[in-house]
């Protein structure tokens, strides 16, 4: 099946960077204001992630990646006038310190675990180290969009060949969008690709608040308002009655924070019961996520740590 | 199974029926406050379950029939004067209106069926009407309790007879406890009276928040806070994980707005999810209901009109 997907960026931009500036969209504040916030240091990139003022797994590990590098590029670091070696070190210690910031992003530690590949690849200088480490984070962020778009793309194809040429609605739970990646989203990225394809199938999107923490219903209601895409936000315990009423709800698409070998799924609370209501009414449940969201050192998901926020949330 | 189950009604009174004064307990600003209003009208009891200051099917219908009780009785009406056609009549008028207020709930309306036909059957006098009135309404508020007692001793009594002599948790959705009924409730009252039973094997209760309404949060967490029954408050969409987890869930209990004569249910959004989830664990799924609960009208669910409430909710 042949689509023709916008290649452009979503409208949405929850990342900017513009060397040596990265400012992100300070997301506790939203649906009720857009606030961008400065982050220009390795302090403030933790300090975002860990208070939630970004989330989203591939998110978490752009911006701890791009606010290191807005430190090295910053007046009040010499990082480049130290030999390859300490400017190695340096950053090594600052990539271990933005590992703490999340214990559940894969792609966070995945992320560090190259950038400091890439550090001590570049031995001739400081500057070398440097400058070799704020190329990689760009490429991060431009292949988070790319990979992205690729997903977006690949879904859609995938759920309108098998709706066989009818309409259909789709159902999400948190948010996995342009919010929540540096561009287009992972499972809210197919349902960009689908809005935007030359076919007009997607007759109605359907999201849940997903509680406790409300991510539907203040992150993606907001995206889709934004994009204009006819959508409902629905009760997390109201799945299955929907999913039982109306069959013309094909696919629930969701992300992961994390997938082991064996196609074990780690995401946000209420995934495993969608997907069993999925099951139990015949439809197709998908998981959208980047490569780089899969931990090969893990066989099972029985692996995997689930992170417990903090009690007050 | 033998059970020593305590008799006393719960500590929570919802409805206070002293004769001729009514007084219930304002839900709407449990658990900050405590507040009691006076009921002194059909007019007050229809506005009271129409903005859920009281709520749940049995306590409804016991409600609507105390406030026009508390109304006849009341110095301002004269119903007992009347002829005893006039005051049937009267009577009457008020139950249809009082049958307006909540679509859903087939227990007021078997309330209302009763009523009517109790003031049908008394034609000496006005006198007569009015005390035959309120003798009726009296015993439905009685015999709710007494029911509720039986439904949490059988429950209780089932629910131990599968654990097989083992300690056991539960997990409830929604309220329908001393708040929901005129007392003891029907699926917390199974586990109030599991609380009281003899044996120790009640560890642990789960409830869910019961979006959108919170009733959970609210209501379930204020009743189980004042038995002293140990709990723990989860997310609706946290049921399956939590299941999947803890083996020792042994049971969810909930209770039903409606049940048709092929034990089809309606109840809270929800609880079909809870009911695929218990399903897909294998675990028990126990529907608790007074017999007034079943529409022996209703071949099945499909025939049951679901309420939907206000958007502004």
């Amino acid at each position: 099946m042949s689509l023709s997907l916008s290649n452009s960026a979503s409208k949405l931009q929850a990342i900017r960077w513009v060397r040596p500036r990265l400012d992100i969209l300070d997301q506790l504040l939203l649906p009720h204001a857009s606030t961008y916030i400065d982050i220009s240091s390795s302090a403030d990139g933790h300090r975002a992630i860990a208070t939630m003022q970004t989330r989203g797994a591939p998110a978490i590990a752009i911006v701890a990646a791009l606010s290191l590098a807005a430190e090295l590029l910053g007046s009040s670091h010499q990082v480049a006038q130290l030999e390859a070696e300490s400017a190695a070190t340096f950053i090594e210690q600052r990539l271990d310190y933005l590992a703490t910031s999340r214990p559940t992003a894969v792609n966070l530690f995945d992320a560090i675990r190259k950038l400091k590949a890439v550090v001590r690849n570049a031995v001739t200088s400081g500057e070398d180290v440097v400058s070799a480490y704020v190329s990689a984070a760009e490429a991060m962020l431009a292949a988070d969009v790319a990979d992205n778009q690729n997903i977006g793309r690949l879904g859609a194809e995938f759920i309108l060949g098998r709706s066989l040429g009818n309409q259909l609605k789709v159902l999400t739970h948190c948010n996995t969008g342009a919010l929540a990646t540096a561009g287009h989203g992972t499972a809210l990225g197919i349902i960009r690709s689908l809005h935007t394809s030359d076919k007009s199938l997607l007759e109605h999107v359907y999201f849940t608040e997903t509680r406790p923490y409300n991510q539907g219903a203040r992150l993606t209601a907001y995206e889709l308002l934004v994009e204009e895409i006819p959508a409902t936000l629905v009760c997390d315990s109201a799945v299955s009655a929907l999913l039982r009423s109306d069959p013309s709800i094909r696919a629930i698409v969701v992300g992961a924070d994390r997938v082991a070998r064996n196609g074990d799924t780690a995401n946000k609370i209420g995934t495993y019961q969608l997907a069993i209501a999925a099951k139990f009414h015949g439809r197709d449940f998908i998981v959208a996520a980047p490569t780089t969201s899969i931990d090969l050192d893990l066989d099972s998901g029985a692996g995997i740590v689930i992170e417990e926020r903090s009690q007050d949330e």
